[in-house]
């Protein structure tokens, strides 16, 4: 990297940071300084508060070597003494490699306006090739003419390569077309684990190592938890997660969690690790597995989002055969790791041809907790979704949870393998609606469109559409048990997968409510957030040769994700919901609040 | 800040390499680590590779005053030395205040699950007034009674401003109505200047100090563009750039600029700083306007996104009455500072009441570059776009940009202050069709929407009305220009300012083309980026009742920005240029390519 943009970007010292980390121990990194004296127009002196473009290491301990590059031979040394360190040591490493750049940025660049004496140095200086043959001819290692000849040879060479290239470029290429994987479906894949199999790693998941003392009141609630799945067959979403992790390592794919507080989960639910009260050591229940075929890592990763997102996407594919699987604190926390979705997750398929499988998690929704800690801001993510780059999916029950991270888990090392991101639940994860029967882990697969579940329709009553997506779904649920009745005219979907959208579900479900005067798309996001943007074309185009009218109920547009006030929070999402379920011919819920 | 964001999240190491920066240093910083030996449930060992929080900062030579929480005395002592040192040396200090958290990361958490060990300390831990209470009782300081009066006295004022704020909870709250100074448009906003004062102020850019040696070959360049104002007239685009900035010191405005490279500005075109070819020495030509009644301060930021975007805004709250721009070096490296627009500069109105004046130039448009350096990405500045948080801008001229520019500048310490977003360009910088005649400077102001110059139009004949923003439309304007008799069916507007969104402008023209079949929106983006997903929604709203349909013209759908290839993107530029243009009776634009 640059020697502006090692000193500058604060990415550099987040990656420093995972150097001596558990889970990010690489067994010590060289890092190269490429020092050009200057970052594009921009002086050392404007550009760091250090004296040298490496200070920032000495932080970390990582031992700095300063080398000239103009000298080839004490680049070997440096690079020789860097690799001993390394293999000696197992920790990271620096070279700070002092050079120039002789044509300033790039080719059409001019230097000499912003760096003049820099540049008038650099002029009057020899080039790294002749100074080092002047050395070598000097000391009688080489001779005039055979330096021609070996610089005659290697500009042959290149000019070569140069006109191979030139020669075909094609003037009128065609844009490359998607991979067949990436355009099929991925409705086909069976995600479905035998009863006996789930009773059996659910008990697992209860055994502790000999002696091992866990903390009692946790020890309680998971014993519970776990008991409930023996006896009633029904999983709440911490059950569900484990189990679905449980069998993804008994199918042999290996698992990679990490992601901050990810071993206890920030809103405490999954304890995938556990801590002896009297000797401090930890134990993870997925390691007790017998059918667990393959490894189960989790970490928790340090306060960061763009290095950690970095390095676990270039795991994931590096690793290609591992489910990585990353958690935001809050969804919202995603926004600091911003470069690392643009740049890659998103596109690197489409740049690089280059295959990630990686998981994201972002803990989303309303729950007048205020403007830093509601939004994951998927809007965003489906304003990047284009060409099957990833999948984009807000579940609202364990079962669901379930088959969607083990569809991901059947697509690694595949063609089709791509990025998913979920929206999950914060104050769901406790909610009794989230929980699913023995029988949705056994017999069913991911749905990316539900029906309300429970809901007792007649489908010619139905007059009113709703649709939408995560925790308001539940509100929705949750307002309409309390006067079924009243509710009849209702048919409720939930848009469990955003991206790839299922449009054919949604067309189907249409084509069976002969009655319906309406469609509403509801969300507890402002109208400018959440997933109306993206959802709002594609609706309107399926209803476009239709009588039907596709209304908007939610939040109206703001700026912030939500307010800060709970009361007014409460009101609003009130308002949202009774508006959303009360149907009455012509009325207009295209206002918000 | 926290022992664990400290040390992990990478903007920390971005303010340190502010703090000795000419544009950047504050005098010295006093920086605190409230050290709670753990990072939520993270414990030091997962969240850190150094042994202290604080090794960060050792990179940047900063003292570290490692101190006990529990030690008030030791603190007020370390307090005093950072003041002291930060006074006489006016360099940043650092104190590690190793503490703890009784409860845990908040009150409903339990750390004992994680952390038994800690927790067993803490627990067995008497708190700090205790300590502290007891040493002074046994140093005869103080008695048991006054110490329990002082206990009972502290205790009773917090639970009495607690309960006088229970009590004035308000249960059923409103929403807070937008100022009225941000319900109202700009439009009466004059910012206009004297054909007189323009000369003057273009040729005073033109003095140097005695003996100051310009870089020849560039004083030639700016020597002619300014002698091509007083002679002809017009104004290229760094002309009319430099002459809004001359503009409004001359009225007193002061004026902060940053950003990477900004000086020259990273396409060559600004160069507002010019460089001694014998001293070094620097000189900016605005220095030497006799008009300039205020400062006009520019720096070379270093290679940092998040800390420079926060550092800048934090300005332009703090300084209400500069205008403050920060310039990207391409407008997709916006979002390594991401955050800081989502946390700070979109929605600090609406959560703080913080008002921002602050104009972010983001270089914007698809050249063939690739990926990497086409789009400074709107559709997300779109979609955070309400309550007037902002503006968002895409302009085609030079007086355009000058005019725009002003305006922001006639909003500086006012309640109607929001921050201004503008994609600026990159080869139209140096393009013939920018460049603007001093009558445009001297008698218009901003047009938020503006009919294509030199447009030809019968609004009778227009059957197809042409909008779209930025580069593409003078893309348009080149072809249209080859054959103007073709294309006498064409309307083409240019919406120069996308948010506010010119609603009344757009239909005054709707009105006025009687013949009119389709409304076209063209870009040069994939169609689930630049402005359509924004626009779309607001047009169909403005075309329901009408006859008229609505059109997408440019790229389709699309993970990475653009296509790395040259050739694929001429081929798919001239082909949205061509559908753009060529009119005919039910043809089909949708597709895109």
């Amino acid at each position: 990297m640059g020697d502006a943009a090692f000193i500058g970007e604060g990415v550099v010292a987040e990656t420093f940071n995972l150097s001596a980390l558990p889970g990010y121990h690489t067994g010590g990194t060289l890092h190269i300084i490429a020092n050009n004296l200057v970052g594009f127009t921009t002086g050392q002196r404007q550009g760091r508060s250090t004296r040298y473009a490496s200070d920032l290491a000495k932080g970390f301990e990582v031992p700095i070597i300063h080398v000239n590059a103009d000298d080839p031979e004490a680049c070997i040394s440096a690079t020789i003494l860097a690799y001993d360190y390394r293999k000696k040591f197992k920790k990271d490493i620096l070279i700070d490699l002092v050079g120039y750049r002789r044509y300033g940025h790039n080719e059409m660049d001019e230097p000499r306006a912003t760096q003049p004496k820099l540049y008038e140095s650099i002029d009057n200086h020899p080039t790294c090739a002749t100074v080092y043959a002047k050395r070598l001819v000097q000391d009688g290692i080489l001779n005039e003419n055979t330096h021609e000849e070996m610089k005659e040879s290697v500009f042959n060479k290149l000019q070569g390569i140069y006109d191979d290239m030139t020669e075909n470029i094609n003037e009128n290429p065609e844009v490359m077309p998607l991979p067949q994987a990436l355009r099929q479906g991925l409705s086909d894949i069976e995600t479905a684990v035998p009863k006996d199999l789930l009773h059996s790693l659910n008990k697992g998941l209860l055994k502790r190592p000999e002696g091992f003392q866990s903390f009692k009141k946790l020890e309680k609630i998971l014993t519970k938890r776990h008991n409930t799945f023996t006896e009633e067959e029904k999983a709440d979403w911490a059950v569900g997660e484990a189990l679905a992790y449980a069998s993804i390592i008994q199918d042999g794919i290996p698992i990679r969690m990490t992601g901050q507080d990810s071993e206890r989960g920030t809103f405490a639910h999954r304890h995938l690790m556990l801590h002896d009260v009297e000797t401090s050591e930890t134990y993870c229940p997925m390691h007790g597995l017998d059918e667990a075929k393959s490894t189960f890592d989790i970490h928790n990763s340090p306060l960061s989002e763009a290095a950690v997102l970095g390095f676990e996407y270039g795991y994931s594919v590096k690793a290609p055969k591992t489910l990585v699987i990353w958690e935001a604190q809050f969804g919202d926390f995603a926004n600091a790791g911003q470069v690392i979705f643009d740049q890659f997750i998103s596109s690197s398929r489409a740049k690089w041809d280059e295959r990630s499988n990686m998981v994201m998690l972002l803990p989303h929704g309303y729950e007048g907790q205020g403007p830093e800690h509601s939004s994951a801001r998927v809007e965003r993510f489906l304003t990047m979704a284009a060409e099957n780059n990833w999948i984009v999916a807000n579940v609202t029950t364990s079962a669901q949870f379930f088959h969607l991270i083990r569809r991901q888990a059947a697509l690694v090392n595949s063609e089709a393998a791509r990025p998913l991101i979920v929206l999950t639940p914060k104050s769901l994860l406790r909610s009794p609606r989230v929980v699913s029967a023995i029988e949705e882990f056994a017999n069913e697969k991911f749905k990316p469109l539900m029906p309300q579940p429970g809901l007792n329709l007649t489908s010619k009553k139905a007059k009113r559409l709703l649709i939408g997506t995560g925790k308001v779904m539940v509100d929705i649920a949750e307002k309409m048990d309390e006067n079924p009745q009243k509710y009849e005219n209702l048919h409720v979907l939930r848009l469990e997968q955003m991206y790839p959208f299922p449009e054919r579900q949604i067309q189907e479900v249409l084509d069976g409510c002969p009655n319906l005067k309406e469609v509403v798309w509801v969300q507890e996001e402002p109208r400018n957030m959440g997933a109306w943007n993206f959802v709002k074309e594609l609706l309107y185009k399926m209803l476009e040769n239709s009588d039907l009218e596709l209304h908007y109920e939610g939040r109206c547009e703001r700026s912030a994700p939500s307010v800060g006030d709970a009361h007014i929070h409460k009101a609003e999402q009130r308002r949202i919901i009774k508006r959303a379920v009360e149907w009455s011919e012509g009325g207009d819920t295209n206002e918000g609040n």
